[in-house]
């Protein structure tokens, strides 16, 4: 059951289990074949199997998945039986829409500052957080135990900050600055690169009239 | 040099080459080759010389790659040589986070509406756009050729969204809702799961303490 043998692409489709799984169990669905999870979420049926096997199993022949205990198995699975303190780093648009995002909260990672370098935010508060001043990241990380920070900054100032983090010791990051920050390899780091994103669809869209 | 033999594993790194190519050109580089753009980009040197082969080559032996020339090209093939009417639908803390992000108007992405369902928001303007209410976008987007939605609505609003930007004849959609809609083949959707990118952090930092 060790992590290191999962591959990135299972990793990846677990979150999807996991929406899937609780979307059974609001409609009380007591239990589901790797056949009919497949006609919903879209992965093969042995695609399916070969996942959920990667951490054990769980099936049983002839009578498929408890969803229940499968949607609490990839809970553990994807580390949502324990809760995250997490800051945030650029109070601008996307920052702000972060700190009010509460579905994030309810998945137990918990908010615990905004930072910001421009004097005229440092001071507001946004969902009932004051943004602070991000001279003062390094000892909240340490004070707060901060295991997560969303780096929300400019590309130009998103390297610096996230050296701060580093030293502050974060141990993830989840960078939306369109840049690659360069960050030693025991940090794990996330990418959502929002421009990427938007130019694949022009590339399908490019030629459409 | 048909688009429909690419896979979307080519497709998904072009905006890096695009974005590091921006970096070289800024930096006033104007030759690289596959090996020092290896360097920097990460990815091997024959990955580089295969990616860009899937659009004829664009590289000289003993030369490498023309900056200049090979960021066009890939402006070109990313479809960045046209710009693209848009609109948000759902002008929560996420649309207007997405209304007020200046970088997609400057890649030719160019913001024609926001649109919500709450009468409280409809009428306020963000980043100089009225918001409408969600009942017009179907006209709308007849009358001013979108092509690209932005959906940013609560799960639950999402596929009735959807529903009525696909008979309105939408050729993209953007999806930043937590859920996988139900849209016809042709159509093309990129979704951005914030929370599935979320758990992937969740995941490898589980058991860190």
């Amino acid at each position: 059951m060790s992590a290191n043998k999962i591959s990135m692409a299972v990793i990846k489709r677990l979150p999807k289990y996991h929406r899937y799984l609780a979307e059974l169990i609001d409609k009380d669905i007591k239990r589901i074949s790797s056949k009919e999870l497949s006609e919903i979420i879209g992965f093969t049926a042995s695609q399916i199997r070969q996942d959920l096997n990667n951490f054990g199993g769980f099936g049983q022949q002839g009578y498929g998945y408890n969803v229940e205990d499968l949607y609490n198995e990839i809970k553990k699975i994807i580390g949502l039986t324990r809760t995250y303190n997490t800051i945030i780093i650029g109070a601008g648009n996307l920052g702000q829409a972060l700190a009010n995002y509460t579905s994030f909260g309810k998945f137990g990672f918990n908010l615990k500052g905004i930072f910001d370098k421009n004097p005229k935010v440092v001071g507001i508060t946004i969902n009932d957080i004051e943004v602070i001043d991000v001279e003062n990241v390094k000892e909240f990380i340490k004070n707060n135990d901060v295991e997560i920070a969303y780096i929300c900054t400019s590309r130009s100032g998103a390297q610096e900050v996230a050296d701060v983090l580093v030293e502050a010791g974060i141990e993830a990051i989840w960078n939306f600055a369109p840049v690659d920050l360069e960050i030693p390899k025991e940090i794990i780091v996330e990418n959502v690169h929002l421009i990427d994103n938007l130019l694949t669809l022009s590339y399908f869209l490019k030629d459409n009239d």
